[in-house]
């Protein structure tokens, strides 16, 4: 890339533009080659044949060595250093107000601790990683389509091995895992996960256990809508949820994801599951509230969407988005009540709201994360967060994940998958090396009920003429109000701060596991009642 | 990219490989950059919100600067000549068979001539130029939408004018449009053109008129079939022509095209046309002919896909392929005859082999290029040929473009468009700033006829028992035989010849007009003593 800086550099000396405009430039085009790296792994998982593979591994490992050296090069880090010297400058002439004061000192900052991340990683590296990545993921893909876990594990300690290089060039102050983790949930260490997740490991069973002995009225069982129905109610859905089909778009992939491939192209996928009637509407709701969190981004206010600020806080923050809207809003009561008509009419076996919400709740522990239900959804993070941290930290080989979640599975859950392809084989993080990810799903169910409770308090304060403004709203068709209130209170923040502090600031407590588990407990309570 | 380059002089320095394989990884890494630059293409086509064009256009622009510096490099020409001082050498110890060296030499001349090309290009031409052609793309499908020629025109201008630039800074022994022609027809002329096109301008309208007052057997009206059901005969339709899903996908776009995105990445699109219930089936044999054609190449012989001989002979050979598979084989009698029972399934009102054969053979002029049949084709093509000519060598004027087009299809057609929707928006080329390209259209009607005859002849004396072994083949489902003689005869030859060459070598004549006007007359014969 360096003969783009050097045509870049020609530009500066003819425009004397600021060191901050100069740097703006440089990471524009590093976002642009990062969005063309997107729209490769947008396509591999949408379109690509699965011959298309090996080529397309290659495509990422060079955009994956570019885009390394580009961060990591001696002209970017001039770049930082004379913006940072130009602030230093500015902030003395008095001329900046508080606020754009602060987010430069915090942009810079972070751009800085970027560059040191990525300049302690050897090229090569670098370069292995991309196509051991690109090779475990079609690895997972056959061992998962013949059930075979030894047809992945050779990528897998491949892509384990590299990850530990990873954090030992990376020299931080961490362990392995906590190093590995940071890019998805900055300031995460293993001893705050402990503290977050051992009520939740004390409780959950013990819920799972009272709901376990419900007398539930039968279903029809083996239910199912067929593609066309279900696609239709996902429609109605985006729609209804203010769906712009000028700045985003839908596709079909074996695992849904949201991503975004430019500032105003926000893409999103679903699957249909064959006996799972529900799976492509929440997969909908779910991904669509990640998209909704990133064009809520403040990429307005720092050149395009660029910079640090402009990017998530963290997977856990951004997680809470998406179960917000999965989980607080369309699963809840109020929803079913506006919902159930359109499901009956699309065939589901429903004859009132209650019968709705109960499918969609329907508190049974099942061995696939993606459909598990709010309740269980944390035993699910908790087994892949342990087996991960046990590999990385505590030397369990991989050849022993399958027997090792197979035994966690069947004491936290109850439950034994019958093959790997539904057992450890099920996810596809692991294939593609990301180790430190998992935790962020639990953390996103426990920020989204803590900032469910200040939300609440914030809207009564604010007029909603009900004691339950959330379901208030949702029951008149007015999510565009939470909307509206998830943009002022957390989309706006970006990286200026993690995901703890920006908690604390909005609900003035330190995040905990409390909130979510009176949530549960208060929904376990009313579903026993309505049954 | 000069520190990929970097990269590599220091491989190649530890590995002492030949020049000629040195070269063959800097081929293959520009080949990368180029498959994904088609790859955000297939994207922007297939997926992309309208939203993303400008950020996509951004992208586009980056990888197309690249491309263009790397094509241009000092270090890429260094290449180039060190890889053949070593062919001297080679040729001089005597160590190469005559066929290596036969490659060889047109490999390093066709390599040296594109380099000419692209260094006389200066770089920024090489973005505006992509700039404009994401912005044409944009405004193409708004004017489209809107029915505005005057939402597009402005764009056109800037991309003729940029073409105009390109042509002179190319600076060859040719006229404007040649020049921008080269590299889709290499060595095209415009009296070669005006040579092979005019008795075409003379017959075909007399054959139009002719078929113009047949007593037509009247078929229902306004009949369609439903979206799954035209899916369905696509996916025969490929399933039958050998399509391998490991290799290849489909996907809908506004405009059908097919697209190689790796040397095991085969793409195509089709689209739903309501009221055109063949339009699918027929767009899908066209697009899977450009494809099998690509999948024919020689890539195994010359490392990857990254050399010249590697690549397609030209557009006109490239379309010869596509309508051999939609025209000659999907639009014959005997296909028919395999065919008519599965359309009456599907719901088209044909009770016979006959009936289905009249509707995909009308033989009634329309304003639809892509719609259009064999007989009229032609005459699409020639008008948008001189439009574009006179565009670009006689100071047409954008802003006339309407009435010129309205007046050619009235002369030439018999037939006026209600709008420019259906009058000069209708195709994609223009908006990208394809000039030069549209006579291949009408050139594969020629190549196709020439090469089915040296076909016919050829199969006839390797002992199929037939006069008419092709359409003997055909009414057999024995397409793969059809298949394996394009590869071994034509797809065989990639850039090693031109299309004219390739031609006489392969039907020992020189290229002409007639065997096409022989082949529709036969047809039309045959569809007349069959009413």
């Amino acid at each position: 890339m360096l003969h783009l800086i050097n045509v870049y550099l020609v530009w500066s000396q003819i425009l004397p533009a600021a060191a901050w405009l100069r740097l703006g430039n440089y990471l524009r085009e590093t976002q642009l080659l990062g969005s063309i790296q997107s729209t490769l792994y947008w396509d591999q998982n949408t379109g690509m044949p699965s011959g298309g593979a090996s080529w397309r591994g290659e495509q990422l490992a060079l955009l994956a060595r570019e885009l390394h050296l580009r961060q990591s090069s001696e002209q970017y880090v001039e770049l930082i250093n004379a913006a940072e010297a130009e602030f230093e400058l500015e902030k003395q002439s008095g001329d900046l107000s508080a606020e754009i004061q602060l987010d430069k000192f915090r942009n810079l900052a972070l751009l800085q601790q970027d560059f040191q991340r990525h300049q302690r990683l050897e090229t090569s590296l670098v370069c292995e990683l991309a196509q051991a990545k690109a090779e475990g993921y079609s690895r997972w893909q056959e061992a998962k389509t013949l059930n075979k876990f030894s047809l992945f594990s050779p990528a897998l300690k491949r892509l384990l091995a590299l990850r530990k290089q990873q954090a030992q060039q990376l020299s931080e102050p961490r362990t392995c895992w906590e190093t590995l983790a940071q890019p998805f949930e900055p300031d995460v260490t293993l001893s705050r996960i402990e503290e977050l997740f051992s009520p939740l490991r004390q409780r959950l069973p013990e819920l799972l256990e009272r709901v376990r002995h419900w007398k539930r009225i039968p279903i029809k069982k083996d239910w199912d809508l067929d593609a066309g129905a279900q696609q239709k109610l996902s429609r109605q859905l985006l729609a209804e949820w203010g769906q712009d089909i000028g700045v985003s778009s839908v596709a079909s992939s074996p695992h849904p994801f949201s991503i975004t491939l430019g500032p105003s192209d926000f893409r999103l996928t679903t699957r249909i599951v064959q006996g799972q009637p529900l799976s492509s509407f929440f997969a909908t709701a779910h991904e669509w509230g990640h998209s909704l969190y990133e064009q809520g981004l403040p990429s307005e206010s720092h050149q395009w969407f660029a910079w640090p600020l402009g990017h998530a806080t963290s997977m856990g923050l951004h997680e809470s988005q998406s179960l917000f809207w999965e989980n607080r809003v369309a699963r809840s009561k109020s929803f079913a009540d506006r919902w159930w008509h359109r499901f009956a009419d699309a065939g589901a076996p429903v004859a009132s709201s209650c019968d709705l919400w109960r499918l969609m709740n329907p508190l049974i522990p099942g061995l696939n994360r993606v459909e598990a239900d709010e309740l269980s959804y944390g035993l699910h993070i908790m087994i892949r967060t342990e087996i991960e941290i046990e590999l990385l930290e505590r030397d369990l080989e991989v050849d022993a994940i399958p027997e090792e979640w197979n035994k966690r599975y069947k004491e936290l859950l109850g439950l034994t998958p019958i093959n790997d392809s539904e057992g450890c084989l099920q996810d596809v993080h692991w294939s593609e090396g990301l180790f430190g990810y998992f935790p962020s799903y639990l953390l996103g169910h426990l920020i989204s009920a803590q900032l469910s409770e200040a939300m609440t308090k914030d809207l009564v304060l604010n007029g909603v003429d009900s004691i339950e403004p959330i379901d208030h709203l949702i029951a008149s068709g007015s999510e565009a109000t939470l909307l509206e209130w998830l943009r002022s209170h957390v989309h706006c923040y970006g990286r200026s701060l993690n995901s703890e502090q920006l908690v604390e600031k909005v609900s003035g407590k330190k995040l905990s596991s409390f909130p979510f588990l009176a949530y549960l407990e208060e929904k376990i309570d009313h579903l026993e009642r309505s049954s």
